[in-house]
């Protein structure tokens, strides 16, 4: 897996960029795109940026029938003096080979990945927004292309990076979401997918979610697959317990996925002198401790909102107000200080933002 | 959900057919297939065969990214007087909107859709083999083809049907298989996507199925997603065990796959006064009456084998015979009938085989 020479053709006509104060999370898309392709001979080759373009694919390509695919999800700043900075994106292609290893798909080069994207980026700069908590969205993900109706792992993929303008998570202020603790649907168990980025674990979450959304809630309360009794995620977040002054999250487990946010938000808490218990939390804790008043803050945290607050809970028929709907303070502070590390506007001592241009 | 004028586009050139001594499974495809796509707006709308061609979609439709895609398998038989029959296809359409329910999936007007089916399977009759144990496979499926990155059901989607030659799944007589018991790696979970079709269950199970290759064995007996106890499945095949005279199967649970050869098994069994014990079923308990000499057979059932006995399963380390590697006589009974239902060999006294032309 040596790094290969990246051809680049360039588009010959550039579309329109969006307004940066109306735009949706991706919706729109940029001029280039990279992509990459794998056969068993040759392994990953022929490395390429080209014009944003359709696929052609045959209608037996394995990834319609037996959802072999991986994908990944980081955002690209752009300050007002034109410094581009990416957040920790070797830990996205760690992940990326994670999940490929999960989902039996071919391993890529992390390093020339990284060059690939940073060309890619580079090159579609003037698409990355720079209004204030906007950024451009970069989703690489790999697809199994071989025709066949077989059930086993595909010979040949092809693997691409697209980039999409999105505006601010939180538009007019950041406003704590509702959550509807599903105890009926599952997203994951020990020994399935959970911890993969992979395509089946997002379509298998929009039944739960659909319910949520009829009782007004915003975002789905994951329990476990096995005793539908312990917390896993939030909606596609990691979620966050704040209780008598000290943070809490479920212990990573196998069906938790590993987030990069979740990460970021350990080391940035015991940087602090604020150790996160990692381990197991269950629901009736939470409620209880609600109940008690020792339940202070919850908050999801992930690449497309960062840091949301979770303002109320709704549980077996029951409605729960957490910290008065309000954000804590400990939710806001890491909000702040992992957004200013991200576009650069704070001073990054853990090395985490990758200047690419600037 | 009216039906609607189907449009017919024949193909100007037709390829060549494969040699039916030789075919593969899901290798090659005839020369048309069926289109039909749903909005939000339209519905189902513009049913029409066309010649099989490729697919052009944008690399952000959420099928790509969230796997919102769900599929069937049925299979078309032609015998040596040109008699065209389907088997039960009116219950693979019910549980094609049975596995949309679960994956947020617009339903489809299955009555339409089977009109659709024979109008495709007559066009390209002369793809049907009738070398003894060919048949033409079925593959309808639908992908949600949105351009978007938002994670929630699509508002788009097109539904296709591809035909392929398949060859005799017993090459030289039926050879009872291997299984190896996974007892890490969970197909599905109570509340997840178990009894739905839909890709990421398949590509899921890869990891596992490179495992059981590992041990020699051919197949993956699946257990349960909670207590990692109970027999779920083998493969992708649902599993039948014969203890003492009587034949058992696991209960449907909404993790198991409702397939269709289990239900039609279950049926004949039961029309000879063979009925037959759907509940919970223990690794160990199969272990046991192996060990005691009180199991008599183990054989799966699918669309693709029909009835794949099984020889030996391996189980911590430890490899059971089973039946010293023979198939068992409820199996040979089973394959034999059902084989001949299908065909139009046997007399089909429950109307399962479809005539569409002869």
């Amino acid at each position: 897996m040596a790094q290969q020479t990246l051809e680049v053709t360039q588009a010959t006509t550039l579309k329109e960029k969006p307004n940066p104060a109306t735009l949706e999370f991706g919706k729109q898309f940029s001029d280039h795109m990279f992509m990459m392709d794998y056969t068993s001979d040759e392994g990953w080759h022929d490395p390429r940026i080209v014009p944003y373009q359709p696929l052609t694919l045959d209608p037996a390509a394995m990834v319609f029938h037996y959802g072999q695919t991986v994908f990944e999800g980081l955002k690209a700043y752009r300050s007002n003096d034109g410094d581009i900075r990416l957040f920790r994106p070797e830990e996205n292609f760690r992940r990326l080979n994670q999940s490929c290893d999960r989902l039996c798909i071919p391993k890529v080069n992390e390093e020339a990945m990284l060059d690939y994207l940073k060309e890619l980026v580079k090159l579609d700069k003037e698409w990355i927004p720079t209004n204030a908590g906007t950024s451009l969205y970069v989703r690489p993900f790999i697809i199994s292309t071989e025709a066949t109706l077989d059930v086993s792992p595909a010979r040949t993929y092809t693997l691409m990076v697209i980039l999409s303008p999105v505006g601010s998570f939180y538009k007019g202020g950041i406003d704590p979401v509702s959550i509807f603790v599903e105890d009926e649907y599952t997203r994951a168990a020990p020994g399935g997918t959970g911890n993969a980025k992979t395509a089946g674990n997002y379509s298998g979450a929009y039944k739960a979610q659909n319910r949520a959304a009829d009782h007004q809630k915003a975002q789905v309360l994951w329990l476990d697959g096995v005793e539908k009794k312990y917390i896993e995620e939030v909606g596609s977040m990691n979620v966050f317990f704040k209780i008598d002054g000290e943070i809490h999250t479920p212990a990573l487990n196998g069906s938790i996925l590993e987030g990069i946010t979740r990460k970021s938000v350990i080391e940035l808490l015991e940087s602090e002198g604020m150790p996160v218990r990692e381990r197991k939390i269950s629901i009736e804790e939470v409620i209880a401790a609600n109940e008690s008043g020792s339940l202070q803050e919850v908050f999801g945290t992930g690449t497309a909102a960062v840091i949301s607050p979770v303002g109320r809970l709704e549980y077996k028929g029951h409605d729960y107000v957490i910290n008065d709907g309000a954000m804590g303070e400990t939710a806001r502070w890491l909000h702040e200080t992992l957004v200013g590390i991200q576009t650069g506007e704070l001073e990054d001592p853990f090395g985490w933002s990758v200047l690419i241009e600037g």
